[in-house]
């Protein structure tokens, strides 16, 4: 079934993104998806760049994700443009070495018409799994994309990625940087097979500001904890995920190098804030929701149990099925709590729906009003809060509800 | 919603099960639960019977599984009768002292009217999580459940341990032990909730047998690592989950009181396949489902690898919600595979549906026929193997689909 825009996409449309000085994209129908709308989008990145990307974990990688890391470990060739190359409709994964031909040629095609090396340019690919892609299909297009190349083209190179997803998602965020204005933006995909492991989704991330390669990757890693690796729509995990970061270094500013810098602070604030932002927008185009949550755990031993205990909470299918009925059924939760492996206490639990504290040492609140935890559940966006009273370590995981139409968008994806 | 009976229900109805000497049961309704229906069930076993028990690992586990832990570590007193009194519609989980309190005078008005000893009852509770029991609704009744007793009121028995199943389950094996007939009994429940952990749904098995507690203790923690705890409807594992093997010794046999008896062999061999056929009940009234799945990992390095394996391909929503639309979508299950943690190495799986080879070497296989394969997911029943080409050591998960009618059960289950 062809899903309604979900509705949390943003009131007033994709936020309009301005150019990043060093970036150019396009976007064609290379008709490899069934969708009416472009599949194939090129970013072109100019020289002196610098790059980091995070890829799935999943032992069932795409030939684009192996592809990807190969080049990321490779020193790229600084003097030369880098290139990223995304198509939607097919994630060209268990291809085999027909994958992994397509990917090649894709490269040569893209760094021909960049004028640049293969081991410069970034192949990702979404959709369905384990059909073969005609790579004539994408390198018959290669030559347009690099004529239509635009600064100001992020929104139809976020429409370009699209698969399930009702809307294109995009962020953006500017700041002051001793002076120098800095500016990141970014567009993302996904609604289904969200559980990133490590990573994400298709995430590509643009700013002007001027950093070294590997300080640029350990604020990555810091921020996608707090973000795309707490997200989850359906617990299952994408054989494509991908985030790349680029920085162009165009801004008229000396390189960042040492996460000392004052400036890598101030730096790490804002990406953080714009890769939250991203990821409850893929959340909330979470495949089917009518609710946004967020699952808060604090009173931890650990960040890592307050992790475990609030993602196992987020991908119960009995709690979120709860939550799609509007059901206060607080009691999932003591169950999803009690399931995750992590030891607890359950006599020093407190659970809230929002501000209404439902339970608390080992039993139901005294306070609870079935009533006005009912009202609350009809709420669009929710708030679960479970305090383990065990420590100080907190973490919040992002989350959607389970619905019918979770049911019709997967029963038949590919009919 | 009030789900239909499942398809896979006994033709037939509830298998008739003969006595088995040394056990009585009843059942009334205590208006626990709000169907109309017994919800209330004893079962009196005879003096000198040994009684196994495996209780769920959950961290929020109820006040009963943690007053059976306690009894079955304590010794039974040999000489007095022992009972099982099970409630359904309130799960009495996470209710605290109050809970334990329900409890403790369970225990003791069932030993009062039994003329027994406390420590030699075993209370099981399933439903609804965080509400409070009203513990005068079965004290009241077990005057009345000890004055109905009868050796053949297993289907009662059955009927009163469901909540949202939609038929009882019932399981049946008779054999042979050096010349004396052996008979063993199982009923169960469970429909929803059910991933159990080193345990399983409410299961009470009764034989006649005459078998030291040890020695049975190790025969039902082996037949239950590839029954129950190879089972997994929705991934969510309860808080009440209990098993309990009883062995009356009524049979005219020595005791087994070693691992190496042939005949400890043989009953392994017999209660094996009834808790297997048991589980496969209780997956066969999965919520919602429309489809019986096995899921074969083969070729694996370890048992532990290959259960894991299939048991992520068994719980993925996606793989689940491809199933239920008849789609013959195995790159879910290659994405499933992916996601596990286990190692392996991709160009090594190969994947059927059925008798079709799907994938192998990394691709699709040159045999695939897009047609033979959705018309065999037709099927009411269905095989999924997958050989990780590793070595030797296999395991199957047996599982249902994920459907509309899951979601309409569980998203007004309360209300």
């Amino acid at each position: 079934m062809k899903p309604n825009t979900s509705k949390f996409a943003p009131k007033n449309g994709f936020l309009s993104l301005p150019p990043i000085n060093g970036i150019r994209l396009s976007a064609v129908d290379a008709e490899i998806s069934k969708s009416n709308k472009p599949d194939l989008m090129l970013a072109e990145i100019s020289s002196h760049s610098t790059i980091c990307g995070l890829l799935t974990n999943s032992k069932t990688c795409s030939a684009a994700v192996a592809k990807c890391r190969e080049n990321l470990k490779d020193h790229q060739d600084q003097e030369r443009l880098l290139g990223i190359i995304v198509n939607s409709g097919n994630a060209n994964a268990f291809t085999g070495t027909h994958g992994e031909d397509v990917v090649n040629k894709t490269l040569l095609s893209v760094a021909k018409y960049l004028n640049t090396v293969p081991k410069n340019i970034f192949v990702a690919s979404t959709g369905v799994i384990g059909e073969y892609l005609d790579s004539q299909k994408i390198t018959s297009k290669i030559e347009k994309l690099v004529a239509e190349l635009k600064p100001s083209s992020f929104q139809i190179a976020a429409e370009a990625i699209m698969t399930t997803d009702t809307f294109p998602k995009g962020a953006h965020e500017e700041f002051i940087l001793n002076g120098i204005p800095i500016k990141i933006n970014g567009i993302a995909k996904g609604s289904g097979m969200i559980a990133p492991n490590m990573a994400t989704m298709l995430v590509f991330i643009f700013s002007d500001i001027s950093i070294e390669a590997n300080i640029l990757q350990k604020i990555v890693i810091k921020c996608n904890r707090t973000s795309f690796n707490s997200i989850t729509v359906d617990s299952d995990t994408s054989t494509s995920d991908s985030l790349f970061v680029v920085a162009t270094g165009k801004a008229k500013m000396t390189a960042i190098q040492s996460l000392k810098d004052p400036r890598a602070t101030k730096f790490y604030k804002y990406l953080s804030k714009l890769m939250l932002n991203l990821a409850h927008l893929v959340v909330k185009d979470g495949e089917g929701l009518t609710k946004f949550i967020e699952v808060k755990v604090t009173g931890s031993n650990s960040h890592k149990s307050a992790h475990k205990v609030g993602k196992t909470i987020a991908e119960s299918p009995l709690v979120k099925t709860a939550f799609a009925g509007e059901d206060p059924n607080w009691g999932r939760v003591v169950m999803a709590i009690g399931k995750s492996g992590v030891n607890i206490d359950k006599e020093k639990i407190s659970i809230w729906f929002g501000n209404h504290l439902v339970a608390q040492n080992g039993s139901i609140s005294e306070t609870y009003n079935e009533l006005d935890v009912a009202k609350y559940m009809r709420n669009d966006s929710l708030l679960v809060t479970v305090d383990l009273g065990l420590g100080s370590k907190e973490a919040s995981i992002y989350t959607c509800d389970l619905t019918h139409d979770y049911i019709s968008i997967n029963a038949d994806y590919r009919s």
